[in-house]
């Protein structure tokens, strides 16, 4: 777990503490079109062919739900983390099928059940736009028409690239705004899935293990990517390698780390530790007690909230430790110094004095954006990230009003010239927008009536029950009572519905009259107007960002990496243990120690052991390495990525962080920060011996084409 | 569970939505010397003679952690339930003897051990003192001065009455500051364990049948009231009743209701449902989400936090439901509503207009508190209500911090006159304060750590890292080694050395040199300060309502009750089902009705039985009544209240409310809103056929007087 997605907000960073131009350690997310060479010759003596590069840029996938796995046939098999097909996994099952609990092998092609909305992209091709953009944006605008004009131009250059290539197409910012890159995708919209173990052996240890090490988990999950319904043929896929990396072996990682910000201003930060970081943990601290309070009533119930369940337990574990990281004085002394060490060079050079004043216009961007956030978070958005699933607004805690939201806004926006659009509305994204739209993934009233009226006791508590906004939303009734009627009166869980709505025109939505849909236009215009002032305050940001990136650049030099953006990267380092409370912690665990520690606590939850894997202990070999850790440069995101030797063979897959990773948002650090992978000799292991799927291990294995 | 104490802030009330003198339905938590006998005579036909009152008063105990009890038997035995106990049970249970878990019967009296630090107080003698209160506050005075003058006279006449009668002795708030009565208990301090069930049984269903009905839980646990290290002579205990009540039969209730605040003015009641409320949710969802991840490590972490995770989970339901109860538009109308005509009346009346200005300065007291209060609730005090256990504040959730409190303002507070201390540092306190300072109940460095520092966090994002307080109290460090760093350097941990410094002159705590005894004290002035702000604005409050209290005497009369404050109530009301969603619940539930949810829930936690269940089925009678409702008005506090019947017989005893009796709070409902109780028939059942202790049994049912 862990390491999915990413409903993460603002996050840090710091290159160790001096503002060296060479990475610390093992530092870094690499763009693949500025990999590490230096790095890896010197420290590694390793030096890559750009064949090398370019065979594991296209056989990285990523997972658009919030996640990253890589090919490992040629028939399209796609090896994920279990906990981002969960997301899959939940939406095709049913108190019947329960796929999450049980697991699932098909045994045929045939029986390859299809995801309701997964959605996977292979980068194909990277170009640098920066120019076009910039030049798009005119000087002495204010924040409001400069963050229109970057958006026109940037929903110019993907619409002409998706037409002209049928890529999707995505500009994407690096360098805090230094940069813009254009990024094409080869996308699969029908993904199957193959295989899944048991929840109970994927997230071993449950919550108390999540984070930490040693580790005994088997978290995959096999899909397979098909086009014009045949398997897809996969000319870039990775060498499967059944024995797993040795201790001290140098290891790559290619992925989608979510998001780091480790170039934000100590004024940025201090938002971050003071309020946004609680804020989001307040958050999830109810919703943990929420969904474990309704999931205790009934094994049904804890099916039905299952996934978001362990999403909101994960998000929290990882909020606290950022909190911690950030709460710690050493930590923030070192981002102190780094700003001032930053400022001191740009002091010291007339070309750059000027540039100063950028951090200031940051902390009234700040201030003003502050204004804004509380509707702009409970009424306009949850702060999905760049590529992941949209999520309701905090105060509305419903996949129905998201539905009912994505119909208003799409006949609103779609009304629109293309480039006036908000980006999600955009042409380039109407295929993934829609792919999500019409899901066929169920809903369930319960869930549903429980999460909103929740949300809605929330946001009359954030605003006072007096509000005029809350008045309106509750329309006299109580949140309970509100959740109930919206919830039953709507239509908008029939995803014919939906689709009949959403093909027709505006005067048709208008004239639906469907209460959730009412409730959607209801707050329209207070949710967009946060937004716009969001918008344009995020824009000035960018714009005082590319000034301290083109200074940083100038002093530093430009051979070093961006924050991440849930783009690909390249990370690596060695595998490696470390010393944790004066013990040292051994980099590999085996089957053996899962047993072991089993009986530890009785076979208790989360401890206990599924039953396939007590009746066939006796097949295994109990010294299969399990899963291992090393010093690769990861965040959330990079869940599902592959985890290759200097052959460019899959060795691993990242799943985790440990506890003392989390401190990663904000700081690379080599001594105890661990990136935690499954070892691909035991998933060679537990395909054959466990699950009976010996013609699946074959087939990633190479050793047969088809099964 | 659910009605248990209460670390319960602002409540509310409304007698029904008219200003009637008469109470509504069977509304009423009764005073002993001021009876409901027109309602007992006029609905029910029932004329209790003095005797019969005078002996259900006696037969009534308060258990000081925070619930209720009563003697039912000659030789000390003292009922309550299972989670007023649980407090005693987990003090005195170890990794090994785990008597929450297990349960336990102490087969003769030597084998009966002895409660940590338990109080119960028996309540013995009213006198009215109002006028010798008010008399000590001469008109005119500061809210400050006013407080302290009022501070002084009930000191006085606390001390005055013990140093006469030995017995403790109470000044208590009525009429929310419109009487004074003096109360006298016998305090009982040796207090033992004769009897619990496993807590699987007693709290069966966990938190989701928390609050809900129907019900199958035995949720008693039995001690034995010891003095002079021999078993209690009990005069007043109540006589046993083998078959329960009757369905439809008029039933008594004499317990110690908590705290309503059912006079509350509507600008209270708003800061309590936009404020106070979820500032107190905030609070038990972190804490249910830390200790929850702090117990699922091992067995052993979630022994050790189960009473306190059981609390916690039990008020975030209960304020759920309470603020659910504030944000539905028709109570809080009703609540409106009740106000307005009280006002109108009071303008009406030459008399009583100029007492409207009442309502202005507790406005104005509440908006000076609120200046004072992040400071108050997080370093002074976390609301601990009157006769409960003190709670350490909420930066400083530790066991450790609460000695190191106590320690030093015992010093400080024995050098002043007894009429200016602090209430809990006066003579009339000081056995009960000893007691629970002394008590030799487990510390667990682990557990302390986890809490610590998470409050410590908690301070630090409330405030703000930068705060000058917060940064005093961390000491340079972050919130976890700083929490690391005080619990493993302090010695308070020990009894004995808090004994000893206890003993000392206040020099010997000045130069203990404890790191925790040095927090108490850093944070003291601060702490300190807010909370003379908090008492002198809350003099000015209770001025303000005893004017309206005036008022609403001369208008409504005098036949009413005031609200709740831990003290001796009588309540009473037939056993009654209700209609919910349509369908008819029935007022009794039977053994075989627990055997059937357990079969439904495949036997699985929460709903699974104890083996002592299974294996003894046969043994039972299954139609024995084993839970039952009635309309009897109750709130926390009143948990282990006997239930009795015109024969002042022991029938039930009250464990918990429906879901739709949170709203009592604020209301009384008759239409929905039940007490939930055991059947004394159930207990004698239960305690022949599951546990073999038929000699218990034989002595509660008055076969033999002695074991």
């Amino acid at each position: 777990m862990a390491f999915h997605s990413s409903r993460r907000l603002v996050i840090c960073s710091l290159m160790s503490t001096a503002l060296a131009a060479t990475a610390f350690g093992d530092e870094g997310m690499w763009l693949f079109n500025n990999p590490p060479l230096q790095q890896f010759k010197e420290k590694y003596q390793f030096e890559p062919t750009p064949q090398w590069l370019d065979h594991l840029q296209k056989s990285s996938v990523r997972f658009n739900s919030g996640g990253s796995g890589s090919f490992v046939s040629a028939d399209g098999l796609v090896i994920t983390n279990h906990h981002v097909g969960l997301d899959t996994l939940q939406k095709i099952s049913s108190e019947k099928n329960n796929y999450v609990r049980d697991g699932f092998y098909a045994k045929s092609r045939a029986e390859e059940p299809k995801a309701t909305d997964l959605e996977l992209n292979v980068l194909m091709s990277i170009e640098d736009v920066t120019e076009r953009v910039n030049a798009g944006v005119q000087p002495g605008l204010s924040g409001e028409e400069a963050s229109k004009a970057r958006g026109n131009v940037i929903a110019q250059i993907e619409k002409e690239s998706k037409d002209k290539t049928g890529l999707r197409s995505d500009v994407v910012t690096l360098y805090q705004g230094g940069v813009y890159n254009l990024y094409r995708y080869k996308r699969y919209d029908d993904v199957r899935l193959v295989f899944a173990p048991e929840e109970q052996i994927a997230f071993y240890g449950g919550d108390p293990d999540n984070f930490e090490y040693p580790r005994f988990d088997l978290d995959i999950c096999i899909f397979r990517a098909y086009e014009n319904g045949q398997p897809a043929k996969i000319e870039h896929f990775l060498k499967w390698n059944t024995t797993g990396p040795a201790d001290g072996e140098l290891t790559f990682v290619s992925g989608h780390p979510g998001r780091t910000d480790r170039q934000l201003t100590v004024s940025e930060l201090a938002e971050a530790r003071d309020v946004e970081v609680p804020y989001l943990l307040s958050m999830y601290n109810r919703r943990e007690v929420l969904l474990g309070a309704f999931g205790a009533r009934s094994f049904e119930n804890a099916r039905r909230v299952q996934q978001d369940r362990r999403g909101v337990e994960n998000n929290r574990k990882r909020y606290d430790g950022y909190l911690a990281a950030l709460l710690d004085p050493e930590v923030w002394s070192a981002i102190d110094q780094r700003e001032q060490r930053l400022r001191d060079a740009m002091n010291s050079k007339p070309e750059f004095k000027g540039m100063i004043a950028a951090y200031d216009r940051i902390k009234q961007a700040q201030a003003d954006t502050a204004k804004v956030l509380p509707v702009y978070h409970y009424f306009e958005t949850n702060r999905g990230r760049a590529g992941a699933t949209y999520r309701a607004p905090r105060a509305f805690y419903s996949n129905l009003f998201k539905y009912a939201r994505r119909l208003l806004r799409a006949g609103e926006e779609r009304a629109k010239p293309n480039g006036e659009r908000f980006p999600e509305y955009r042409d380039s994204n109407r295929e993934s927008l829609e792919l999500d739209f019409f899901s066929t993934e169920p809903v369930h009233p319960d869930v549903e009536q429980v999460t909103l009226a929740d949300s809605l006791t929330d946001m009359a508590t954030a605003f006072g029950f007096e509000d005029p906004l809350v008045r309106q939303v509750l329309a006299g009734k109580s949140p309970a009572d509100r959740a109930a009627e919206l919830v039953t009166g709507t239509k908008l869980g029939d995803p014919a519905f939906r689709r009949q709505l959403y093909s027709g025109d505006p005067p048709a939505i208008a004239s639906a009259n469907d209460p959730m849909l009412e409730l959607a236009r209801l707050v329209d215009a207070p949710a967009r107007a946060a937004r716009k002032t969001f918008e344009a305050q995020d824009e000035t940001k960018q714009q005082a960002y590319a000034e301290i990136a083109k200074a940083r650049f100038a002093i530093e030099g430009t051979s070093s990496y961006p924050d991440a953006t849930f783009t690909l990267r390249l990370s690596y380092g060695p595998v490696l243990g470390y010393e944790e409370n004066g013990k040292q912690i051994a980099p590999l665990t085996t089957f053996a120690g899962l047993y072991q520690r089993a009986a530890e606590h009785n076979n208790q939850p989360p401890f206990d052991l599924p039953k396939r894997w007590i009746e066939r202990k006796g097949k295994l070999n109990m010294s299969t390495p399990f899963n291992f850790v090393s010093t690769a440069d990861i965040i959330g995101g990079n869940s599902g990525s592959p985890v290759t030797n200097k052959a460019n063979e899959f060795v691993g897959i990242i799943f985790d962080g440990n506890i003392q990773s989390l401190v990663l948002d904000c700081i690379y650090a080599e001594k105890q920060a661990r990136a935690v992978s499954v070892d691909s000799a035991a998933i060679s292991e537990a395909l054959r011996k466990i699950y009976d799927a010996g013609a699946l291990a074959d087939e990633i294995e190479g050793k047969t084409a088809q099964r």
